[in-house]
């Protein structure tokens, strides 16, 4: 039986490193993260209580989730927490410490599917710490963003501020899966100030973004396609060719009109049709994104595919199914936060620079939550906390220093102390 | 002002020969064998009485029938004849000599749009014949079929035979865009019996072939996309591309299945889109042809093309019409009749030879005016005629021996005879 | 430890069913076999001493080749043979009766790679002999062609004939794999006389065929495409996508132009493409098989697809391999032979329909031994002997009626003597 | 015959407006500058000595050509100078007036081929100085350039500045397809500044823009596939089909990946192929442009569609033929000489608004006379020049407002006269 009660933050992550869960399979860190804010008092919805359970997207089979889930139990997650979750990862703890505004804060908790260096050029190898789980690693930093938001429900355990808090451990953020199904809760109701940070990012340890402004928006869609097989000697004619549906629509996908406003991108992954060399194809499957530089190029680019799987279909006389497997939106920062989280930065020892705005870049399915809280007319910042990541995101060699996880929970604590006040 | 009353069929066909008119532009030919018909005692069906006006294929513009129509008058069409067409070529006429069955001789008098050879090597050249008009050439013996639908009426006309007489010289038969509109006219009803004939098909003068059968089924479309233009640098996602629809069209046009039933074939002619380098392109149009070893192979080419080019338009957000140019079906002899051409023609002292069915191999639209009159009940045969033709059919050099004329007329009209005496 | 040595040739056939072994695993079959006439006193040619190992086509991967020759040592094949055949199957066994020709039989051993039915309706299943290999049966009568083999050894090896016997014990007939390596031996130099044969085919027992003629040529290449991978957000242009390259040879694939010689075909099977999303495809496989009704026609249809997969490579700046997965080629049988054949069905008793020569229909990679053959200047027949399938090859209920072993047995063995004499 | 001598700037604009000549066909617009600048002292290179005859880029068939010349020579040319050009059109002038520096004026005098509006609310249909030239229109300023081109030489003719001008009329700037002709010749070797400059561009008469930068890379290509016809029907297997693989490459010509670095188009403009529906296309053609944001963007695109070509060309076994159509690059301006505009504007009385520099935004290929120049240690200004167009560029009512063009001449001398005095 694990426990964080006794741990360090770093060794939390550490220990978060060495079981890393994909998407949907965060049993054993939710259950765990669960039981130490229970201790410390937070009201906890788990699961099925966290996240709108029917808008969840690119969700694994039920076997692997079961699987999963049986991994955690075995691995020491405690089992009345994964009793309250079923097969449903996520939570959302709150806790009233006076009577000013509820602060949210958002950490993503799920590792990327993919294995991790073992040499002893990567210090989690070198230290004893690297994954245990073959072909799931911890490779942008979302175990460190768990023991973040540990850490500030720590931090608040002594003198609490003037408010509510909110911590929000979202699932399956790789892919854009569960960013949506979180913000489709009434649990964003009523926060006022929404903080989300990120690890790393390629800046030192010691720096702090005040906000990152306008990730890309993107939709990850898997297509079947189904048509009727026949012999492809015998009578060729009698098929309808799943596969010269998929063909023709790769073709014409990958020939969608560039937009004069900005960024677009489409590309088809994963693709398989598994039938013998003699018979026309039946079903035929791919993976499909989009990307825009806003959320209206990347409709543009969703409606374009749309059309062009539709009459790939028909033109064949096949039938097809989208579902989407994940999607991200944008977002702009409200400068009041930025404001209050650079001035927080300020504060605080081990921050050496304090930046201003700066475009994301990449994609982040916390917009679902930071244009939730806007909508309501809260107001939102998405930090950065610089790390000295060795490696790149996403790659095996992928590592944060452990300094950056104080200086986050300092900077955040900081910020939610200031943004409080200026929202009384 | 020409006259074919004091020509020899030779004299004839020469006259034809050195003015060649195109499928729908056969106004001085009509109205020439109008003219002899006339004086032989035949009623006349012109122009809008002789074809369905209304299902005519493949029609040139305005322009191009005016003209064509001033050249016949220039060359000396009686324009008495021309007026009773207004702008419809073809004829049927029609004489009752006895009591017996309606027999119907069918003749297309169309030449095709190609250039004729000039040089010495080719007797219409060495003997001064060759087309006047450049870019149509009888190049495919209808001269000669014009000259015998003549001769048949002459034959005759100091004997009769125990029946009516009804002879269809029909216009635009390359591309197959005359016979179909004829044969939706009321002037098959009453045909018990109907031969159409061909010259050379490679065969030598003195060869009769008693019945060609199951000619090709074919269709060809014309395709217009109409899309919407835009700036190709500063706006390309606000075009609607229509070159990208037939291109993608003309991919799945190719890859049309084949069909274990039999031959099929498909072929993209005639491309053309319009604009500037910087435009997206906004009409695109190409000519089709599909084929199929019977009726059903070539309707299962027009189903899937269809779909093709219809799927192919919505995919790019492009309007899409299409116009049939021409088609052909099928047709198997009727035995009574191939046997009586078989022995008609040994009766025939210049015939030496005497075959029976043959396969066509290519296209041919009595096909429909054959079909319309076995419908009704009546019986057919496609008689082919040797010719020693020294080049291929629509070749710059082909020509037909002309001795051919007179067996055709003997074999023809001592075939009518024996019909005539069968059916009563 | 099993044993051929006290079964029926029934017997065999339904121990052989019960144990179906797809191609190049055929490991207990072959040894089986090989004790069985190791006893009858043939010299045994086995494994890599029976076919051209580096010319085998579709070889499963090596663990596949290893299990399946550790299920043959469970399920009772002697060890002796299973240690001379290392990891390759088949047989070529030979036995001296008399001075007069060599004549050989070639028989094929291989199941299918599909699930056998389980209810009553399918004797196997009713009687207790049907697979116990899910996703192997022999659903296209090879158990009865081993046992046929096996009992023309036995009908010899009292009496003998005037002649050396050679029996071909082809491997990995399915899919055309296993004939061409079996040719490319020095086994049929010195055959005088090849018999193949092929149970069922829709005809009843007591029905035999002369000789199948003009099987269609096929070949099946497995292609494929290495590109490199690239972030499709971040470096679509660093991408070098073999998906493209993949999906754009599809296309063109199935645009090959017909011929007019006659029937062409092409199929793509198995695709696949396993990366994310968000890269650009490194690696796209598939399957392709092209088919001809002759060898001209196959080679035109391969020579076609190879410059389609070069240059959809090429296009992409994309590498490519292919490798032949399988072969069939053409043949025409003997007419001495098939006179032979029709005149020993005459003589055996339970023949009550003797036919002559007829189409094959379907692909048969015996095509390549009997090509050899008469290369070298033999003779050859493919023989059809009925055995009342009660449902078409292939499927889940294919059967054959087991008295036709023993017919087939005595028309091979009754040709063969005849034969014999013959060629003597 | 007509002259310049006594017409106004604005007259002449006129003249040049109803008299408008597409790219190389400029000979009465050449022929009447040349006579006009050589009563004025200049020295002239004319056609073949203005531009490199063998680079000139997107040049009309010789029939068109010889037209044009004559169309000039009907319509006023002075024959002397139509003499000296022989068949090519341009023109460079040169005049020292002192010791100082080279300074050359870039204008380009080609009109669009595009119909103009004769309508009323179209000041030049309205005021009887419209395009006598079906297809033709000055309706991109260049009528007013040449004019001011002239404008220059007159203003220098009494007092001259202090140093050497060099005045290029360049020909064939729509398509991009003189300027690169124009800068492969010796004429800008000695040229220390060089000025270029636009009307319009949707600026107010009065607004003066010291340099606009950085216009956007392009290139045309004109492409021919020739494969070898067949007839559809009875050989289909004996075509190269240039339609199928111009269709491939079209395809996959829009399937270029978007490029990360910046902005890339690509686009098929005018498409034909001409041959019968039942004959396999022999002859395929199309027009293509690329474009980037930068000349390494517009490369990539050049590069990657190259490949598209020619493996869609090989693919289908048809040869291919690509030839510049056109193209244009980018540069930079110099400051120096955008604070010589900006400084020379202030003077000038009709200016009341000087902007800086700004981002061009189509394409120029006076890019190649300025990098040239700035290559040979030189500075250049590409000068934005005001002129209340009533409508878009490139549309049937383009006008300006010809108060612009004695601004244009002040601003030009004006900054002439700065620069050869800070150059000294």
């Amino acid at each position: 039986m694990t426990s964080f009660a006794d741990l360090t933050l770093r060794e939390i992550r550490r220990d978060l490193h060495r079981h890393p869960e994909a998407g949907w399979k965060e049993f054993r860190t939710t259950a765990l993260v669960a039981e130490e804010l229970d201790a410390l008092g937070f009201d906890l919805s788990l699961g099925p209580d966290a996240v709108n359970v029917a808008e969840r997207l690119g969700v694994p089979d039920d076997d692997d989730i079961a699987a999963a889930r049986e991994r955690a139990k075995r691995e020491g997650a405690p089992e009345e927490y994964l009793e309250y979750m079923d097969d449903v990862t996520g939570l959302v703890a709150e806790k009233r410490y006076g009577d000013g505004p509820t602060v949210g804060v958002r950490v993503d908790i799920d590792a990327l599917e993919r294995s991790e260096a073992m040499d002893d050029d990567h210090r989690p190898a070198r230290e004893g710490f690297a994954s245990t789980h073959p072909g799931e690693m911890h490779a942008c930093g979302h175990d460190g963003h768990t023991a973040i938001g540990v850490g500030v429900a720590r931090a608040f355990d002594e003198e609490g501020f003037d408010g509510t808090l909110k911590l929000f451990f979202q699932p399956a953020e790789e892919g854009g899966r569960g960013g949506k199904p979180m913000s489709e809760t009434d649990h964003l109701d009523d926060v006022d100030a929404l903080f989300a940070l990120h690890l790393g990012l390629d800046e030192e340890t010691g720096t702090i973004v005040g906000g990152y402004d306008r990730p890309l928006s993107n939709a990850k869609i898997d297509v079947t396609f189904e048509g009727e097989p026949a012999h492809a000697g015998g009578a060729p004619q009698e098929g309808r060719n799943a596969l010269q549906a998929m063909s023709t629509a790769i073709q014409n996908l990958y020939a969608i009109p560039r937009h004069a406003d900005g960024m677009t991108r489409i590309n088809v992954g994963r693709v398989s049709a598994d039938n013998a060399q003699n018979v026309i194809c039946e079903e035929a499957r791919m993976r499909v994104e989009v990307r825009g530089g806003d959320a209206d190029l990347n409709d543009y680019m969703m409606a374009k595919a749309e059309r062009v799987l539709k009459h790939a279909a028909d033109m064949h006389e096949v039938d097809y199914e989208t579902s989407l497997y994940g999607m991200t939106t944008t977002f702009e920062n409200d400068q009041s936060m930025v404001d209050a989280v650079m001035a927080a930065a300020e504060e605080v020892d081990d921050v050496n620079q304090v930046c201003g705005r700066s475009p994301f870049g990449g994609s982040e399915d916390a917009s679902f939550l930071i244009r939730k809280v806007q909508e309501n007319g809260g107001v939102a910042s998405y930090i950065g906390v610089g790390a000295s990541n060795p490696a790149g995101h996403h790659t095996a060699y992928f590592d944060v220093e452990e300094e950056s996880l104080d200086i986050a929970v300092d900077v955040v604590t900081e910020s939610i102390r200031r943004v409080a006040g200026d929202l009384r």
